[in-house]
């Protein structure tokens, strides 16, 4: 599975991957286990409260954990996902997630994202593991 | 806080809710402490290996939470959430989510919602607690 | 893996299982990826605020997620597991600890646990997932 | 609430809390918001596999959470537990909890709970959130 770079793992993953692009995701930092993404908040994004809908946040912390769990080129399914919602999130608000691998297992995976606002304050804590399929991506 | 429908109470968010709406989510069933939605699965929507991306599908049970712990006009947000993904999910495909109420206290509130298709597999199941202001949402 | 009973399988774990016995844990019905267990809170298992300790309340749990997930004779160990504290428990009361299969894969599993207090009033939501090794128990 | 110490706060929880007793948990630190225990993994405490039940750990990162998120002697109970297994645990292993704030609210709190063993390989990741009634403990 080896020889590709992580991030060639990962360019060609966004280049496929419809709903990360509507969220307008950046790639800011990729290696070996870990990723480094951003993307900023819009009015379509809002719940009834008129802030940041949970699932945009989880949408881009498990777009995240997809580009760090995968980017050794061994295909990864997300198995289990919890997020704790600390602060609001507004529209016009710049969202970035770091995903940091706790435990890398033959079989499964397993990492915690952090996701931070524009003034450097934490918004969500994310936690997901993966079971490895052993199959390429590219 | 009350005299107001749930019924009532969701349709005032849904009305709010942009994304939601983005979602194109449907009301199915609408009860006290309950919710019953459901979505398709759009091209938009996928991730790199093109199936539903985990974010949509979180994002459809996050709603349908949304929309069951606040129907009692009790504004009432998401603390923590976690997602188990038990099945594919493709293009086309219709999902559904019910939310039901496992714990209604005063302060926090607890639900399961079974996220199924069309042909009736459950392809996720999702667990979220929910902190309770106290404030009226209309 | 077959021909052995669930309710075999599951003695033979009981059997080996020195936390399960320090709990008292007894069993109620043993079925294929099911589970019904019970046990007694004692004063030895409270904590601080002389309520029953998390910890005594997850693992009754986690024993039923184990008797269910493993009763097939396939050995599975624990991936991921979230429970959610609805009402306290005291010494003396009596719990119940019953594990439902919402997905039988072959690489993975998934169970939901309720526990209930001897009032029928649900204490704890919990959910957890497991790996399957493929290799037998006995 | 406060003029009381941390540490003073821990040390008078400890001393009602049977459970982290029978466990023989040690306080190696407490600060505010956090805290850092240890025990030791002892035969009675083994599952079926003859390897810890996952109910001690948890039970040794509940504590964890517990010594940290009342520490200011503001009451908080846990509401939402998640813990990931990483690495089995044998009898005779030094398990060492850490527990740090992520999050600090008025009415909730979340915190990130890492397990090591004594060879200081995390064997397990754990979250949890807790309410604050804001009564004091001592």
């Amino acid at each position: 599975m080896n020889n590709i770079k992580p991030l060639s793992v990962v360019e060609h993953m966004m280049h496929q991957d419809s709903f990360s692009q509507w969220l307008k995701i950046e790639l800011l930092e990729i290696k070996e286990g870990y990723s480094k993404i951003k993307m900023m908040v819009r009015q379509e994004m809002v719940n009834s409260f008129q802030v940041a809908h949970g699932g945009i946040i989880f949408s881009l912390a498990d777009s995240a954990l997809a580009f760090a769990c995968n980017n050794r080129n061994n295909l990864s399914l997300a198995l289990d996902c919890n997020i704790s919602f600390l602060k609001q999130v507004n529209v016009g608000d710049e969202l970035t997630a770091e995903a940091t691998e706790v435990h890398n297992g033959r079989s499964t995976g397993v990492y915690s994202i952090a996701v931070f606002n524009q003034h450097n304050q934490q918004v969500a804590l994310f936690k997901g593991s993966c079971f490895r399929t052993g199959k390429s991506l590219i």
